[in-house]
C-alpha cells in the first residue's frame, strides 16, 4: 500500500501521519518526506506493509491532517495507461513488450495512432490500436475524436510515446499531470524541432533525453526523468537520432517506472520524484 | 540538526519518534526511514530546522523507543578525521583541499605517514604530519606507536587514505565502523594485491574503487561507495592505475561525504546510505 | 566496406595497407589502429568509402602484408544471428524488436530453447522457434540436436541472450569466438552461479552486466563488453534481479552492436574494441 | 611523439603519411583518422615510437601531403598553461596539485587573479600569481596588463579557471584556438549568467558543465567536453553550485588532458577529439 501526501507545511504533520498508522496497526515499511523551505511546502511517500480499509484510513488522515492536504491511498499499485504514437517504434515496442510480460506495472489499454504504421506491432501484442488521421480533419475534430477514443477506456496516464502532435490547450487543460511526453533532448537544451539537427550543428558531446508532464507551455513541463549519452566527433545526425532513441527509450521507461509506483508529486511546475 | 535511529523494528517507531519531535515544536524537514524486512530492523534519518536542547530530545528519544534503540543526535554537523597515508597524494591532496577551503564538512586533525614523502605537502596546509616508519620496528611497535598519536587528537574517522599496511586484528577491534579504506577496485573484483595488474590480464571493460569500513576480514568490510569508469584496450596496466586514481580520490570523496553528513548506518556487514 | 586485420607488428604495416588502398583508388573514411607493445601485435579496422572487388582487395592486401596476417573484407556489413535461450525473455524481446523493425544490422535466423515458453515471442515475429528439452535426453544428445539445427541456418554468431546449460568442452571448440554470452555480474566479480544473490549478501553498491565470448574457462572468455548501475540499501535479491535485466539487455544489444558492425578483434584472450 | 594533420581530404592521404613514416623506420604505435564527410576534411593523429629528427620529418610530410595540410609534430609532449581566475579555488587548485605532483602533462607558468583572494593557495605551491584588479582601471586597460604578464611567459593555452570576466573581441583575436574555458552548465542549455539558479529555477534531474574554446561568441566557441551529473528535488539552488564545482573540476582535468596530450582538432567551430 502506498500514501502520498502533500500540503502546507507545520509543525507535526510526520506525527500525525505515524500516528493515524500506528493506531491502525500498520507497519510502515519505508517512508520518505520532503519538505520544499522555499515553498513552505510538505511531501510525503509511505510505504506501509499490512493492507487495511483503504478508504477508513483515508478519511482518518484526511481528519488528522489540515484541510489543504492531498491525500491519496493506493491500495492497488497496477495502473492503466493509454498510449499515443506517430510513426517511430521504439519507446511502443520497449512498453509493449513489458505490458505484454507483466513487468510495466501498468496495463496498456489501447494506442492511439495519426499514422497507421504501428497498428502491425500493436496486433502482434493483441493492443487495441486505433488510427486517427490527423490529415484529414480539422484540429478540433481530431482532437474531439481522441476524447472519444480515450474516454471509452480507464486509464491513469495518458503516454505520448513519440506523439509528434502539439495538443491544444484545451485538450491539455482536460488532463492536468496526466499527460507523460518524451522529448528528444536535455531540456532546455534544443527546445522545439529537431533538436538533433541543433545538437549536430552546436557539436555538443553529449545528447539526452527528457520525459515530462505536459502544459501549455510547449516543452516547458515539469521534468519526471533526464539521463544522457556521451557522443563525439564521428557522429552524423543520423547517428545521434539513432542513439538518441535508445535514451529516449530508457528515460520514458524510468518515468513510467515512477509513475506507476506512485513515486511522483508535482508542485510549482517541478516535480519531487522518490527513486 | 540530524538524527540517526536504529533499532529492532515494530507497529508505531514513526510515530513515537515524530510525537516527540512534535511536542518538543521541532519542525521535521526531511526524514528517510527504512526497514530490512528480512532482519526486521528500523533505520531513521530525520533533519530538523530548529534547534533545541539535543540532550534532552535524546533522552525524550530514548524513553519513547524500545530500549535496544541505539539514537544519535547531532547538533553539530563538523566531524573531525585523522588520516593514514603512504606514498600516493591523490586521496590525500583531495582532502586536504577541501579541508583548507572549509567544505570538507569535517577537520583533518592530523596525518600519519609510515612513509616521509607526504610530509611536504601537509606542511603547505599546515597540518600536523607524522611519520612512523614501519620498516625499523615490529608490527605491534607500529601500531602502539600509531595509537598514540591518534589518543593525542581527536576523532570521528580513521581514514586510510591509500595506506598501504594492514592492520592487525587487535587494532582494528579498537576502532569499530570508524575506520574507512578506500580500495583501488569493485570490490568484490580483486580482491588482495594488485588489482589493475589482475584487471589488465583479465581483459576488464571497466574499473572502480570502493570506499568501505576496516574490519578484520580483509576487503570484506561494509561497502559505503563505490564507482566505476569505463576503459579499454588501450589501457595499460600504468594507465589503468593512472586512471584509477581518478576514481578512487572521488570515491573516497564521495564516503567522506556521506559520514561527515552523518548518512551512513552500519548493520549485518552492509551499510544504509541516505543519500 | 570495413577492413580488419591482424598481425605481429612491424614497421611498414600502415604505409603498405593504405598503400593498397589508394593504388585501388579507395577512399579511407575511418581508420582505427593499435598496437599491443606487449604482445607486439598489429590491429587496424578500416572504414573505406568506395565499393569495388573485395575479392581483389583482400588479395592484394594479403599480398603485400606479412603472412600472418589475418586479412577480413566485409563488403556486406548484415551479418546472421542464431539465439540460444532458455525461459527469460528481455534480451530476447530486445533483439528480435529490433530483428523486425531491422535496426540490428543482423537478421536472427532462428531461436534455439531448451523451454518452450519462449516460443509465443518468437512466433509472434514469425522467427523460428526450436525447443529442444534438455531433460529428457543426455548432454551429448543434447547437444547434438543444438548442432543439427544450427547446421540447418547460416549464422555469424551463436548468441547465448540468456540460455542457462554449460556448454560442453566438445562443443565450444566448434565455434571458436563465434559464440556470445551474457553474464549478470561485472566480471570477475561474482563468477558462477547466483550473481544476485551473492551481490546482496556482499551489501554492494552497483550491479552489472558482461557479454563475452564462451571459451572453456566458464565465465573467463574474452570480455567484449560491460556496464553497471548504482543500486542501494533498498534492493532487495529480488530487486537486484529485476534492475539487472535492464543491463543485461543494454550490455548484450551493445556487444552485438560491435560485433556486427565488425568492431570487435579477439587476441590473448582478450577483446580490441574499436567504437 | 605525436603527430596531428588535418587538410581537405582525397584519396591517399594515409598512404603518403604512412609511406613517410615507413620510409623514416619510425613504427607507428596507434593511429586515428577521421573523415568529415560532410566538410571533405581530414583529420589524423599518429602515436609514432621511434623518436627522430622532427624538424626534417615535419618537412617530408609536408611535401608529401597536399599544400593545405596544416601539420604539428611534437616531440615533447609537455605543455605550457597560464590560468586565469577570479574567486573560486576549485578548478585552480586541483589544476595546482596535478601541476605540483607532474600529472598535470602540463607546467603552470603563473596564475593572474582579477581578485587576490587566490593568491595564497598560488603561493603555497610557489606559482608565480599576478593581481590585475579590473575595478581599479578601464577594460582596455586590465587587458593591456593581462597582456604584458601573458607576454612574459611561455604558454600553450590560456585556461579560464573560473575567470568570471567576458574578454574583448581584440583579446580574444590574438589567441585563437588557444583560450579554453569552463561553463558551469551544459551548454547550450543556460547559457549566460547564473545557470544553477536557471537550472534550479526549471527543475531539470541533471546539472553539468562544458569546457570550451573561447570565442568571440558568448558561450559558443568549440565544445571539447561535456559531463553532467543528475541531481533531484532535494537541490537547493547553493547544492547545485557546490555539485556543480565538482563536475566543473573534472571537466576541465579532462578537457585540459585533452589538449596536453595533443588530441583535439578544431573545425568549423566544433572539436574532434581522439580519446
Amino acid at each position: 500500500m502506498v500514501i502520498l501526501i502533500q500540503c502546507k507545511d507545520r509543525v507535526g504533520l510526520v506525527a500525525s501521519i505515524a500516528g493515524v498508522m500506528a493506531q491502525q496497526g500498520i507497519n510502515i515499511v519505508s517512508m520518505r518526506e520532503h519538505v520544499d523551505t522555499e515553498a513552505i511546502r510538505f511531501f510525503t511517500r509511505v510505504v506501509a506493509e499490512h493492507h487495511t480499509d483503504s478508504g477508513l484510513l483515508r478519511e482518518l488522515l484526511q481528519k488528522a491532517l489540515p484541510e489543504d492536504a492531498i491525500i491519496s491511498v493506493n491500495p492497488e499499485p497496477e495502473k492503466k495507461i493509454i498510449l499515443l504514437v506517430t510513426k517511430e517504434y521504439h519507446c511502443l515496442s520497449d512498453i509493449l513488450i513489458r505490458h505484454h510480460f507483466k513487468t510495466l506495472g501498468a496495463s496498456v489499454q489501447c494506442v492511439i495512432g495519426n499514422h497507421e504504421v504501428l497498428k502491425d506491432i500493436c496486433d502482434r501484442f493483441e493492443v487495441p490500436f486505433y488510427f486517427i488521421d490527423h490529415e484529414s480533419r480539422a484540429k478540433d475534430e481530431f482532437e474531439k475524436n481522441l476524447l472519444e477514443v480515450i474516454r471509452d477506456h480507464s486509464y491513469d496516464y495518458l503516454v505520448l510515446a513519440k506523439f509528434m502532435r502539439i495538443l491544444s490547450p484545451q485538450f491539455v487543460e482536460l488532463f492536468p499531470t496526466r499527460i507523460v511526453n518524451i522529448h528528444h533532448s536535455f531540456l532546455p537544451a534544443f527546445i522545439g524541432a529537431n533538436p538533433y539537427k541543433q545538437a549536430y550543428m552546436r557539436g555538443v558531446k553529449l545528447i539526452g533525453a527528457t520525459a515530462h508532464f505536459v502544459t501549455n507551455d510547449l516543452d516547458e513541463g515539469p521534468i519526471i526523468e533526464q539521463q544522457i549519452i556521451p557522443i563525439n566527433h564521428t557522429y552524423t545526425a543520423a547517428d545521434m537520432v539513432k542513439a538518441g532513441k535508445e535514451i529516449e527509450t530508457a528515460v520514458l521507461a524510468k518515468a513510467l517506472k515512477m509513475l506507476v509506483e506512485d513515486r511522483v508529486f508535482v508542485y510549482n511546475n517541478k516535480t519531487i520524484v522518490f527513486e
